[in-house]
């Protein structure tokens, strides 16, 4: 592990670089023992047991860093790592970040990267110890997160029962759509974004928000499955169920559809429940829980946090459908959420 | 996190090739609660501190793959970052694996790619749990170490102190003739692995040892500051010089170059000991020692491993330099490893 790899960047010199990373990565944190700087970092142990995580992000196929800030690209990296964290009932705790440069980016970019990296870990209060800098053709960025939980109280997608409640938190479907607003055509892009649900669809895109305290008040309430929706509630709810060896019936009328979409969906010409059920990136978290337990979630969220809690449908045996409000029931589709594969 | 990113390779369709990792990984482990499959893993907490450590290989900068196996850079990937977590006098105990696949990688050579990751695991007895799975134009290997070390017992790169003898284990430059071997023409590669130590040129490079045990030892017996021969002795000392507040005074004559690479000088046209000393990739230990310590030291590396440690200089108040055979002083100069930075 190491600051060290031979990487050329515009307007600064290798040593420059890791001088300036560094500066930003520096700061004695509790916990940290031996940070930046060794072949290792050394932490302290927390109580309880440890969570792991890693994501990668490369250029091209999640983001483009022509339509995203480095600033928060760097926040989006570290978020996503949390989130995953967050969905075990688990609390971050330390951060790992590796990063490929192509021989193009600025140096300048790659400081404001590892900032919002910065903001992003103080932010959830958690410590970026270390990584590796390389080069590649395209930028990559690769993030392992690494928390804590006390012994045996992770929450898993494999404990929903038939009959429980599907929740989820917030509303959906916007990242999805702050997607599409990055791909419109500029004229269409300029008149959105002259409008609040324009930037609402930009900003959900751009920096989504892990739901860490929410993960944890879920969890105390009797989740007995989590997860966080990154790849869209049809295809999460679909995994969700395959590990849990059940089924799901999701009713649409009930899907809580993100309000700046749904205004958005005449000049963006997007399908707003599309979106909410098969785009990801939101970042909400999916559980299921029993009808007793839901009241009290659902209360103890909006007073905690000011967040909503939403059935959107229940455990089933097996299979997975739809029912629309007029009850004619469909399959529900595991579309996959391909983030660029079809754009840019 | 997630075995689950839109991902195209040749041969397999996505589940499939999934499918196939998972089976790779599967298997229950000591101190795995949550392996594969879940948004992340949890394990454990061992006694005393964690460590934490991650490397990332590029494609066309750290490795061809017309020039190693899928197998053999799988476990390569996995044994450079235990060896990271080994120079801190710590255990290895969990990896996750992270990689971007590009559109032309057959699935096959994937499969192999784990498979010399699970391989390297179960050798120095870690447990693959988790990681994400991503395309990009070129492959990109990103391995996070998690490893234990008794609360206070790390052994950093700053500890070195004037006085103190520096001693190296094993013997240097071997990968770095290794690579050199890869990159010369074909009729002299296949001179060269007609010799046994061509193929031991290669080993060297395809296949590193990472000095678990031995980093051990050598914290027991009093080393005061330690660190991996990743990026060539002169780079690599510099860099311990640096974080101790010292100099160092090598004495090239005492610099143990690996035989193989003498017997291959010839036919490669390389001078060995710039390539034991400024060459990458051993993956040897360097590490400081009081005098008084080094006789137990060596024994004990003899003993329980067979491997030999040569004291290659001492510590200095400051300055970076090497001594030749006739007494004659030069600048050490810090050379990098650039990697594939000059070749193919």
């Amino acid at each position: 592990m190491g600051y060290a790899r031979a990487v050329s960047t515009r307007g600064f010199s290798e040593d420059e670089l890791i001088a300036a990373i560094r500066k930003v990565l520096s700061g004695d944190a509790p916990g940290v023992v031996i940070g930046v700087g060794d072949d290792a970092a050394v932490v302290e142990a927390g109580a309880g047991e440890q969570v792991l995580t890693t994501d990668m992000l490369v250029e091209g196929v999640h983001f483009e860093r022509s339509t995203i800030s480095p600033r928060d690209l760097g926040a989006k990296s570290i978020i996503v790592n949390i989130s995953d964290v967050a969905a075990m009932a688990a609390s971050p705790r330390y951060a790992l970040v590796s990063i490929a440069l192509s021989p193009e980016v600025e140096a300048a970019w790659v400081v404001e990267l590892y900032g919002g990296m910065r903001a992003a870990c103080d932010e959830y209060a958690l410590t970026l110890v270390g990584g590796d800098l390389s080069r590649a053709d395209a930028v990559v960025i690769s993030v392992t997160v690494v928390g804590e939980v006390a012994s045996g109280h992770a929450v898993t997608r494999a404990g929903a029962r038939d009959g429980d409640l599907i929740v989820v938190t917030g509303t959906l479907g916007a990242a999805a759509g702050g997607l599409a607003l990055s791909r419109t055509h500029p004229s269409k892009a300029a008149e959105a974004f002259g409008k609040p649900w324009g930037r609402e669809l930009a900003e959900a895109f751009a920096r989504p928000v892990a739901r860490v305290g929410e993960a944890l008040t879920l969890a105390e309430a009797g989740a007995t499955a989590m997860m966080d929706l990154s790849d869209g509630l049809a295809k999460d709810l679909s995994r969700l169920c395959l590990e849990s060896g059940v089924g799901a019936r999701v009713e649409l009328a009930k899907v809580p559809v993100a309000q700046a979409l749904l205004e958005s969906a005449g000049l963006l010409g997007v399908d707003p429940l599309e979106l909410a059920i098969g785009g990801g990136e939101d970042y909400e978290l999916l559980a299921t829980i029993d009808l007793t337990d839901v009241e009290r979630a659902r209360d103890e969220l909006d007073e905690r946090f000011g967040v909503t809690l939403t059935e959107v449908g229940a455990i089933i045996e097996e299979g997975l459908v739809t029912v629309d409000a007029d009850g004619n029931e469909a399959p529900l589709e595991p579309k996959g959420w391909d983030h660029f594969a079809d754009g840019t």
